[in-house]
C-alpha cells in the first residue's frame, strides 16, 4: 500500500506538539507510582524454585532462569548469567489512520513500573500472550480486536522483532501496524499523533518509550509516495536521509553483507546451556537480590508496584536494574553522497540467531561520563572513545532514552549519533560493515537481523 | 557480479552429459560399499550415555538426544522424538568458473554411505566443521582455502540454510558459491559440469545429492544477465518460470506473506525441551535400535561401513533409517501468466525458526503407493489426494531422489511437481500461500524460510 504521507508535523496534525507534551506532563502528574523493593520471599504470586531462579505461580508471564553461554566470538569466553525467559510472543501494535490525508498513529500514555519519569508514549497496543489471552483475569487490552481481525490488505508492517539480547532469552515480540478504515472510539490515555511528532519526541530524553521505537523502525519512508510533506524541518542530513532510503547506491552490495554476517555466524559457535542460578559462579544470590560478585552490569530485584491514578492497581514482579549505564551510538559516513551507518555483528548469549547488528558502539560506561568503554574481556571497546570526543559539530543526535520499563528498572540509556570525521580510519575491524538505510531497512524486513538498540536510533531518523 | 551465462546444456561445456553419467557410472562400479548393522555396544568410538542417546567419544560430530516437542499450531499436539544434534555448522561449497563465457561448477562423485547407488553428485566441498578442522586426523578437505580464502567480490552466494527439522535439531549448513578466478588443480572425482547438465541430472532419480540440490537452490536466474544460452531445451512452463523470476507480479504482496508468516509464528507456540531417550513413552530403546513403539517414521541404528575402492576406509556411526517414504510435492498455478508455488507454512520440532516455507505436501506415504496421507494426528494431509491423482499431462517433475547420504541410510523419496487443474478449490487453508518464483527466492536468500524438502525441488527449475 502506498501511502500519501507519512510525517508531518503539526500542519494538518489533530494536536499540536505542545498540546501532546501537556497531555504528558498532565498524565504523570495525575499519577503516584510507589515501587518498593521487597525480597523474594515476599513478592506475591512469585516462587523460588529449587534452582535460585524465579518463576510465576501460575506458570505464565515470565521466569528467571540461568545460563552458562560458551562462544568463540572474539576471544574465547564462557560466562554464566540470569536471563529473562518470556517465551511467549506479545504484540507491539499501532493503528494508523489519515486524517485530512495525513497519516496519524493512536499512541497511549502508559505508565510502567520501570519508567523514571511514570508516563511514556506507548503504542496503541502493548501486550503479552498472557495479557490478551487475559491469563491475570484482567480487562481485554483496548483495540485488540483491531489486530486479531485486521484483513491482510490494511496490514502495513508485521514482523517479529528481538528485544535485549544480553537480559532475554531470545525474546521476540509481534511488531504490527495496521491501518483503520472507519471511526474508532477514542479511550483515555490514548491520543492521534503524526510520525513527524512522535519522531520529534524522540528527539526529547524518554519521551518515547522501547515500544513505540521498535514499532516506528520499521517504517521505512522509501515505501511511501510522498513521505514528508514538510522537509523544512529536515536538516541537509535528514534530506540526505530520506533520498537514501530509495536508493541502491552502497559501499558493499546487500550480498555481500548477508555473506560477511553468514561468515561470522558460521565461525562462532555459540552453545547456550541451562545453569541453575545458585550455581553460578560469577553471581551471588541472596534474599533481596541475585547479582555479580563484582557489582558489574545488573542485578535482579524484587519489586512491590503501586499506581494511584484514576483508579489503584498493586503488584509484585522481579525486574532488572542496570548496575552500569550503556552507551548506543552509530557513526555516519556519506560515501558519494549516501549517508552509510557503521553496524557492528554483536554476539549476544540471547540472541535468537546468534548475531545481530547492532550499533557501532554499544557498551557499559561506569556510571559517569568519563568511564567504560571496556569490554567483557577487558579489552577496549572499538570506536568508543572516538565516539565520546566527537566535537559538538558533528553530534547528530544525543539523547536519553529508556528501555522497557515493564521489566527493566529506571534504565536509561545514552543514544548518539555522530557523523564521522576525516580522523576515521578506513581499515575496520571485521566484525563491522558501512550499510546504507536501504540495507538496514532490507535487513530490518526479515526477523532478528538488527537488535533493538540499533531500531531506537533508526526510529529517529530522518528528524535528526 | 552479473555473470553472462548460468544454464548451458552441453553447449560450449568441458563434458558432455554422457560423458558425465558415463562416469558417476564407472565410480559407482569401481567402489565396494560394505554396510553392516552392528548393535549400539558395538559402534566404535561412541557411547551410550545414561539417557539412553549416543555421542561420540570424542564430544565432536554429532550425537542422538531425545526431545520433548509441543505446540498449539493445528491441533494442539505434544510428542517426544530422538533427533541428531550437530551444533557445527559445515560447508556445502561450490567451485563456480567461466570457460569460454559458460559458467561451470566443480562437483565431486562423492560416495556416502547412505546412498542407495553409492556415488552421486556432490558440490566441490561438503564438510562439517570437525572434518575441515581435521578433528578425526584426515586429510584437509580438497579445496578448503579457497572457500576460507574467498575474497568477498568473488562470493556470489552465502547463506545458513536448515537440513530436515523432523530429523536435526536446528541444523545449519553455510551454502556458498565461489567463483574462480585463475587456473586450479583437478584432482581426482572432480569433474567440471554447467549447471543445466546437473539440473538434467535432476531430472534423474538418485544422481545429485542432497547438499548439491540445497546449494543449486539459491541460485537466482534473475541475478545473471543472460541466464540461459539454450532456452530450446525448456518447456512453455520453464520459460515462463524464467520470466518469472525477473517480474514483481504476484498474487499477494511480499509484506502480506511476511505478515502471513509471522502471524502463524506468533500464534504456534512451540516448545522443545531435552528428554532422555530412555524415557519418551512413544519409543523403544533396544541394543540395537532406537525405534516408535508402532514403528512408524524412522529408527536408529548403528552401522559399520566399509568403502573399498582406490583405498579402504571404514568407520562406525548411527543413521537414521526411515520406516515410511515420503511424498514432497508442489502445486503450481500460473496466475495472470507468473507461475506461483503453493507453499506451506510447516512446523517441525527442530526447526531454527519454528515454521518454514514447505512443499504443498511433504508427508509419509505407507510405503507403497496407495497408503499414506494422513498427518501425525490422523487427519487426511490437504491436497495429499489431489496430487496423488494429478493426471500424466499436468505432471511436470516426477523423481525419486535421496537424502542426506551420511545421517540417513537408503531415504529416497519422492518429488514431484504438479500444475493445478481446474477443479483446485479457490479457498485454501490458512497455513498455505501462494508464491511467485521471486518471491520463493526473496526468502531463499535469508536465512532459515524454506525447507531442504522445497529447495530440493526449486533446484530442478526451470528444467522440468
Amino acid at each position: 500500500m502506498l501511502l500519501r504521507s507519512l510525517c508531518a508535523l503539526n500542519e494538518g496534525a489533530r494536536n499540536s506538539l505542545e498540546d501532546i507534551s501537556g497531555l504528558i506532563e498532565r498524565r504523570s502528574r495525575e499519577t503516584a507510582v510507589d515501587v518498593k523493593t521487597v525480597p523474594f520471599s515476599r513478592l506475591d504470586n512469585w516462587v523460588v524454585d529449587d534452582k535460585g531462579g524465579l518463576k510465576h505461580s501460575s506458570g505464565k508471564f515470565f521466569s528467571v532462569e540461568g545460563v552458562e553461554a560458551e562462544t568463540g566470538y572474539g576471544s574465547f569466553r564462557r560466562w554464566t548469567q540470569p536471563l529473562i525467559n518470556q517465551p511467549e510472543i506479545g504484540y507491539l501494535g499501532l493503528l494508523a489512520k489519515e486524517f485530512n490525508g495525513v497519516l496519524h498513529f493512536l499512541m497511549q500514555m502508559k505508565i510502567e513500573p520501570g519508567n523514571i519519569n511514570h508516563v511514556q508514549v506507548s503504542p496503541t497496543l502493548q501486550a503479552t500472550r498472557s495479557n490478551f489471552r487475559r491469563e491475570h483475569h484482567g480487562r481485554k487490552p483496548f483495540y485488540l480486536d483491531r489486530f486479531e481481525d485486521a484483513a491482510p490488505r490494511d496490514i502495513l508492517v508485521d514482523q517479529l522483532q528481538s528485544e535485549h539480547g544480553s537480559r532475554f532469552l531470545r525474546k521476540r515480540n509481534r511488531n504490527i501496524v495496521v491501518m483503520l478504515d472507519g471511526d474508532i472510539e477514542l479511550y483515555q490515555d490514548f491520543c492521534w499523533m503524526t510520525a513527524g511528532q512522535i519522531k520529534a519526541l524522540t528527539l526529547l530524553d524518554n519521551k518515547v518509550n522501547m515500544s513505540a521505537r521498535s514499532v516506528f523502525s520499521l517504517l521505512n519512508p522509501g515505501r511511501f509516495a510522498r513521505p514528508f510533506d514538510d522537509t523544512r524541518a529536515l536538516s541537509a542530513f535528514g534530506k540526505a536521509l530520506l533520498l537514501s532510503a530509495g536508493t541502491d547506491h552502497s559501499v558493499h552490495s546487500t550480498d555481500t553483507l548477508l555473506s560477511w554476517l553468514t561468515g561470522l555466524k558460521a565461525d562462532c559457535k555459540l552453545v547456550v546451556r541451562p545453569c541453575p542460578v545458585n550455581k553460578m559462579p560469577e553471581w551471588r544470590v541472596s534474599e533481596d537480590e541475585i547479582a555479580r560478585r563484582d557489582g558489574k552490569y545488573f542485578k535482579i530485584l524484587g519489586i512491590n508496584v503501586s499506581i494511584a491514578g484514576r483508579e489503584v492497581t498493586s503488584w509484585c514482579q522481579p525486574v532488572i536494574k542496570a548496575a552500569q549505564n550503556y552507551l548506543c551510538a552509530f557513526i555516519v559516513k556519506e560515501f558519494h553522497g549516501v549517508p552509510h551507518f557503521l553496524v557492528q555483528a554483536k554476539l549476544e548469549c540471547g540472541n535468537y540467531d546468534v548475531i545481530e547488528l547492532a550499533p557501532t558502539v554499544q557498551c557499559f560506561t561506569d556510571g559517569g561520563d568519563d568511564g567504560g568503554g571496556e569490554n567483557e574481556s577487558g579489552d577496549p571497546v572499538p570506536f568508543f572513545d572516538y565516539v565520546r570526543v566527537t566535537p559538538p559539530e558533528r553530534i547528530l543526535y544525543d539523547t536519553l532514552q529508556s528501555e522497557e520499563g515493564g521489566r527493566f528498572y529506571h534504565d536509561q540509556n545514552r543514544y548518539m549519533l555522530v557523523m564521522a570525521g576525516g580522523d576515521l580510519p578506513e581499515e575496520i575491524p571485521e566484525e563491522f560493515a558501512w550499510m546504507s538505510l536501504k540495507q538496514v531497512y532490507t535487513f530490518l524486513r526479515f526477523n532478528n537481523f538488527v537488535n533493538v538498540q540499533a531500531r531506537s536510533l533508526i526510529a529517529a531518523l530522518p528528524y535528526v
